[in-house]
């Protein structure tokens, strides 16, 4: 199985006045970003920064679009017409891409954030406008996300894809993440979220709620960044990521692995 | 002097269910546009259709970025950070862009909108956060605008500078506007108006409110599209120059004229 | 049955730049407004003067709050949490209602706009969410609506409770609105519009699609704004009504019928 | 002179997922608040639960209507039609006037935010706009800002007028605030804050830059919230008011201050 992964956060989360995460000691962790484009969080002077701060510390970065609800954070299910979700995702891409321009450098993938990631996780119609989108604005580019309408839809499309795993949420037996409200929903122990990324990045396998073995090919694990512990626990699993030969970087195309995992409902909370 | 011009509106000015000018019959007249970006206008489905509407009728297309004033429709001076400003739109360009990707297609220039573009006219400040924008998204992309500090700062960062006349507004002496508020600020009679745009284009020459000719090289005339005469007057203005025998098309990075009026004040209002 | 009818229209749903509806026109045909306040049309200067126009012409002033869609026209359902719905209501009530005092007048009545008074026709949550902010602003607010959840809901809070019917939508023998996208959804021909609301306000009976008369007792019978014979329409309605001797006259609170309807998922598309 | 003052802060300045100041820390400290309306900060549901928070803790609620920039954190001057910025007051303190009548209670003060205040200090026409708005609302209601244009304005239109002084921060001779970016602009010791809030809240006097006292009259000081010592200069200067005997409470109509000051150019940076 893979010896190398993709340590992967939400960056760039603040609006105007207002910060989110703590960017400045993300970026010395993880290895590609996904950055905020303006509909839920990301003014046009916090990507610059962000995007600066990214490529300043070798982070990849990759589009977070988001339904358009910066009171709600995206987490707010819309429904909206196709065309319409199509081009909100158009806009969001072009106008991260903008800021990678004056580097040299493009968009490392894509992966709708919040609401409306889940949505593409269970609905056809919103994972393949989503995934026409990417093809509209680059057949290149990577979709990035968790086994479900959204890769199906992406890899329909022709576009590459690339697996996200979370080595902090509890899977069920059939492969989605437990609910939020449900008892194992969460992994807090910063050396336990350790040791899941270590056995998901060498062998490919996550232990379920009720102990079995799940096979769990993914290209990237995502931290989160949110919480108050957020840095130590990503400076653990880097740290023992490393320790046990795995190289931690950002995924390039010919790395992405293909998935064993059944294409249904698996949403990123 | 030219024996070609081009003819240019300001389009997709609506806002989700609203809309603002008659862009389907306008697209079928003018030769380039500005197409908003979202900021003072413009949602993402509605720059999707406008980009697509003006291609299917070979019109060129531009950015017409804005100050973030959805509510003032981008004519409210606003201070903000050059920062700010400068990335507000390397935003817009980089969204605009998206929808002309698909097509395979480029941006064809910038015209900073209302307020915006009348802050770039007489102050360095501004016009050069535009220039710098425009620069870092493109630097073979050209800037078109009046004869003003966005001109010049726009050259001084090596930019294609295009020049836009007003065929339907009084000039005084020196080669301003005269403002809005003024005897003789608008001309209405569409015969007059196609008549000072031929003379523009052949002569490069217009007529001040004294009566003075003022030399006036322009590769590009702008039509307003917000009156409820404007089809009637770009019609009229278009018959006029092709039957005078100029040649009515966006212009080329190789045909843009080179201005002989001073780099001061001329605000587009 | 009665010999009064409420003629009601959805009024202020510009913004900006940007008009929708025929105002002028329209406040001198019907006696009560549903007014934008701001979430999905109606900027505060548009409120403003649409207030005051209402009065001026003696037209009763409700509120027509939304969700957050200015993009959408509020037309587009969203999943919100319920406190922040029935926070979103407040201030939008307590918005509109600032432009009333100068006046020395008060809020005349609640119509949820759009996709929320289509959710709040049929889901519980929200219509309770939407009551407890009306009945939070004023327990002597009525709120209007076609029979269903809402109303149900604005009953169980204590609050007076308006109801409206169309006269230009068809109805299903169970008493709903036939989908807009079915035969027999509209009603376009003037005259027959005229004839059902006479009917309506007379009889307290509709005909459904199947040609069977139905209960249907109202106290206003909603004029749509939008579409291009929205004016004469409405003209014609007023007309027939009076010369039939029923009064036209928005309601007050003595006034407000009782329903004989199932408090059942009929939705205000 | 006074042994009653009032201690103000501003509060409620976060925004969806975003926070600004330690309101929980705060609410135990001053005694009014500017609660931020939804233009700079402040959506509905953190309205809400911010006024609530406030009256838990018997701190008087006021409004802080701002420029509508969300993105600038209302900190951007603009220029708008002044029947705009009279509509957009006039939206914002209905808006939050709201969530303070199911508490049976009502507005204790009107404070313009940031970019705004700053320009009703200096301009007259904003400033009358701004005082026509909070009379057209109530003109009972208490404009609450340093001397200036905008106290000058209120009074004008027989408003009720509190002064604010700040503590924290430098006066020059003439006695307006010395800009930020020079030297003296800040007192940031909490003891010397503490020690200039005894004595402008005693003696109605502060020390200037220069070393010379100059008359202060106020009804309330000012302290900030958004620095991380924010929340422990408040509790030494409440304390050491206490402590000398100062009783710190909210004003009331009848305790305002008249002030000795010119309503000249003083602005709320």
């Amino acid at each position: 199985m893979s010896r190398s992964i993709d340590l992967i956060a939400d960056l760039g989360e603040g609006f105007g006045a207002w910060t989110m995460t703590e960017d400045d000691a993300l970026t010395r962790i993880v290895t590609s970003a996904n950055v905020a484009c303006g509909f839920h969080a990301g003014d046009p002077s916090t990507i610059r920064d962000t995007v600066a701060l990214c490529l300043d510390r070798g982070v990849a970065v990759g589009a977070h679009p988001s339904f358009p609800d910066l009171r709600g954070f995206g987490r707010r299910p819309i429904e909206l017409p196709l065309p319409d979700l199509e081009a909100d995702v158009l806009y969001q891409l072009g106008a991260l891409d903008a800021f990678l321009r004056p580097h040299g450098r493009r968009l490392h993938h894509v992966t709708p954030h919040g609401s409306l990631g889940n949505m593409t996780a269970v609905r056809e119609d919103y994972a393949r406008a989503v995934a026409r989108a990417v093809r509209a604005f680059d057949p290149q580019l990577t979709v990035a996300y968790q086994e479900s309408w959204m890769t199906r839809a992406a890899e329909e499309e022709g576009l590459p894809v690339a697996r996200i795993g979370f080595a902090d949420r509890g899977y069920a037996d059939d492969g989605t993440l437990v609910a939020r409200s449900l008892p194992g929903a969460f992994v807090t122990d910063p050396g336990e979220v350790a040791a899941r990324a270590v056995r998901m990045a060498t062998e490919g396998v996550v232990t379920s709620v009720t102990g079995t073995p799940l096979p769990m090919s993914c290209d990237s694990i995502l931290l989160h960044g949110d919480s108050p512990a957020a840095v130590s626990v990503a400076t653990t699993v880097r740290q023992r990521l490393e320790s046990e030969g795995v190289r931690v970087a950002a995924w390039s195309g010919h790395e992405i692995q293909s998935s064993a995992l059944p294409a249904e409902g698996i949403a990123h909370e």
